[in-house]
């Protein structure tokens, strides 16, 4: 199995060195991780600046290659310019944090795994509900038997798994949840500071309102000890809305009045 | 009609001024705009680093707040420390260059809409179809028609509205179709070029592979002419496939074999 590894905390973080050893007991490795960290770069990708890869060793050994640019870049040149053929499957992660409900929309851990969908290539996001998290390997292992189950099951074109697992030693995980990306937003709080040149500016922080309650929803399964698997896709289509908006008649609306 | 306006060129862009001059027509407009551009950003927020905010002059005359971050932190400071209270619509744009398909996705202007809609604002993300335009007073005329048809009809929470003009004299577009987000993704080139050190260094390029022959599809309908008005969400929930996983049975997979 020809696998491709990424992530959005960079190359040298502990969670992509955790996947990397796990999987190779599976397949072929390759890692292709941004060289500094990428959280809530979402899906950017760099067009205005060219993009620089390096050769990254660990402890004397060849680990993978590090892009200067987001995980989105570190896909596509991953899958074009270094693997040049298409990996069985792409895992981004082990991200040190939650990606669950709104939280989906702004990582760049999903926004990774979410480039390989595009290019037709099955793909796994999977995150540590801890910023603290030390110990990966339980969710290292996860996302190997995910990554089994998902070649042989196969995954619709442009659908990827987005995986979460509780900062929990092993034993008090009580098992997978298939779930829906929650509801649960941000109240965002932008914090007032003075620099030392009596200038303004602004950090953003905030705490997560938990809205969802239903097990069967990433945030709540993961508050209740379950690792979340949620299957998402990149149409952002309303189609509800769509129907709805057939009686809008927007063909007969005119600028002219 | 209070109307928080944003964009993904940067304020100085000539898109933003036309949609501004046209809908303070309509309302109250208020310009909370990225200092510099942030093309193909993606819905990235800044974490890492504070924001900071200037007064933005036209001609001596104020035209609106320069952020130095993205087009979602924009929306998140405009409505949170600006106006300090939620508008009636947010509206983004006009963005120089088409936002369908699978550019939806990289899109920074529709990632300021999108924003807002995640505030519960109703929301407009425009676009025109060239990067070359330099009319864009038909498009703010779009924009208008349409925010006052979105406040007088209303959106679900969540739900926003990615509009694409097509580049032509009025007389030449057809009018407005309801579309979906289409199905054409870009073929991805990497250029290699040498710097003056002799380093390797790749520019992203590439060309947009059109998959589309549907009128009800956004590329196709700007291709034929038409104005494109897709209802997109920030659920990413793949349903469909949530249904086919229920057979998967990953509540019963264990890592222990």
């Amino acid at each position: 199995m020809k696998i491709l590894v990424s992530n959005d905390d960079g190359i040298d973080s502990a969670g992509i060195a955790a996947l990397a050893e796990e999987l190779k007991k599976i397949g072929d490795v390759t890692v292709v991780a941004p060289r500094t960290e990428q959280s809530a770069v979402g899906h950017a990708i760099t067009m205005k600046i060219p993009l620089r890869v390096t050769e990254y060793y660990k402890n004397g050994d060849f680990f993978g290659y590090a892009v200067e640019g987001t995980p989105a870049d570190c896909i596509k040149m991953g899958i074009r310019n270094i693997m040049k053929t298409k990996p069985d499957i792409v895992i981004s992660g082990i991200n040190h944090g939650s990606n669950t409900a709104i939280n989906i929309i702004y990582s760049g851990t999903v926004s990774a795994a979410r480039e390989a969908a595009i290019m037709d290539v099955p793909a796994i996001a999977i995150s540590v509900t801890s910023h603290e998290a030390t110990d990966f390997s339980y969710a290292a292992k996860i996302a190997s038997l995910l990554a089994q189950t998902v070649v042989k099951n196969g995954l619709p074109a442009g659908t990827l798994l987005n995986v979460n697992v509780p900062d929990l030693p092993e034993k008090e995980i009580k098992g997978m949840k298939l779930t829906r990306q929650g509801k649960s937003k941000w109240d965002d709080i932008y914090e007032e500071r003075i620099d030392p040149y009596g200038k303004k500016y602004f950090w953003l922080t905030g705490k997560l309102i938990e809205a969802d309650t239903d097990l069967e929803t990433d945030q709540f399964a993961i508050r209740n000890n379950y690792v979340a698997v949620t299957p998402i896709h990149f149409d952002l289509t309303d189609y509800d809305t769509f129907e709805d908006m057939k009686n809008w008649n927007i063909e007969n609306l005119s600028t002219d009045n």
